[in-house]
């Protein structure tokens, strides 16, 4: 991809970066695709904290052009398992993980990610936003499927300056189409260090994976059947689905 | 309107209260509507402070049912004079306030500050959703246009619990088309006090406009239109357009 000058935007990405594995292979892709990643990550209440650690040594080991953390104090508005004090469900089969939305569901957590990336986006001259989300194994996140992501681009850029002065946003999710071990295929092959993501919603004190809740047991499948190896260290055993 | 148990969401509204004087009035419109209103404000690093503390007393003034002001530190991402330490332009006349995008845009603000609406109004169980804007007096933002606001709402119902589940959200413009005179007109008519709203950008210590900043000078032109008079006072002479 090349630079052109009348479209400073082109050269530069807006990458959602959680420090799960997901948005990892994303950041991986935007560096394929020749564009200069700006990498951004959210605290906003979440238990699992341990994610944000991770996030910043991702966008290190990939070449991030810069990582920001901005602070959206979700615990202010509730309403998700991954925010309030209520407990993160364990030991559940893939079916029971397919079936609807799940607790740990946050409010609108992609729409509100993603509109701050378009303003960190039209702050620093980038038109391409990449997002790790995928509709295969989506764990019933309804702001994960393709239909949410065009809908909301579209209104993007009928909302903000750059969309309005035609230079338009596009959000990129490379993952949309892939399963959780066709993810990890392609991190591997991008090179991503899969040894730096977290992806437990319940860790120990210590940022270890419990194994156990929806993301740790969706993780874990992907490695079995992308025949790669799990770098993780668990602290429970696998669940048999 | 009455209360429908199939849908909770009925009667009861999420409403965006700056502390402004447009969304005063949207909040007057929720409680005319017959709406239990659930003020929402935004801590985002804006230099106008006493716009919150108007917002708190606006709220207590109109019965609001409840009133959070949630923190987004939109000073990690800047980019405008609102948030930056730039200078809010003064003494402009109205041909130069109606001309582009101002200084004082902050990039996506009325798309981050929607997300955190829809994730409110999923958590205490709102269907409607109100917000101040207007096209007309619009001042050149971009996330004013009903057109925007449209394509949100299509958005918000693709990518939350509530929308998939079938009870979607539906955005109230109720000034989308409104003069700034119609929606002072219509504020007074509802019983806002608008000593309690504030509208300047530059505010000094004590929290008085300033008289000069568009947005004072937007006000100011439309009380002077309306024939109601305007409370407020202003620190600066009026500007001649």
């Amino acid at each position: 991809m090349t630079r052109d000058p009348k479209h400073p935007g082109i050269g530069r990405a807006v990458v959602l970066l959680s420090g799960g594995l997901d948005s990892a292979v994303a950041l991986a892709c935007a560096r394929r695709d020749g564009l200069a990643a700006h990498a951004l990550s959210f605290d906003y209440g979440q238990r699992h904290r341990a994610e944000l650690v991770a996030a910043a040594a991702v966008a290190k080991a990939l070449g991030a052009a810069s990582h920001r953390i901005v602070a959206v104090d979700l615990r202010a508005i509730g309403g998700s398992a991954l925010t309030d004090e209520i407990s993160v469900p364990k030991d559940r089969g893939p079916a029971q993980i397919a079936g609807g939305v799940p607790i740990t569901y946050v409010p609108a957590r992609n729409l509100i990610f993603l509109s701050i990336a378009i303003a960190h986006a039209e702050v620093v001259g980038a038109r391409d936003l990449y997002i790790g989300v995928n509709a295969v194994d989506f764990s019933g996140y309804p702001d994960c499927r393709p239909e949410f992501i065009e809908a909301f681009e579209h209104a993007a850029n009928l909302g903000t300056r750059a969309g309005v002065e035609g230079s338009p946003f596009s959000i990129r999710a490379p993952l949309a189409r892939l399963t959780k071990a066709q993810i990890i295929r392609l991190g591997a092959d991008l090179g991503v260090d899969f040894s730096l993501t977290h992806s437990c919603y319940d860790p120990d004190e210590a940022g270890r994976a419990c194994g156990a809740c929806d993301s740790c047991q969706i993780r874990r499948r992907g490695f079995q059947e992308s025949g790669i190896p799990d770098p993780t260290r668990y602290t429970g055993p696998a669940v048999r689905g």
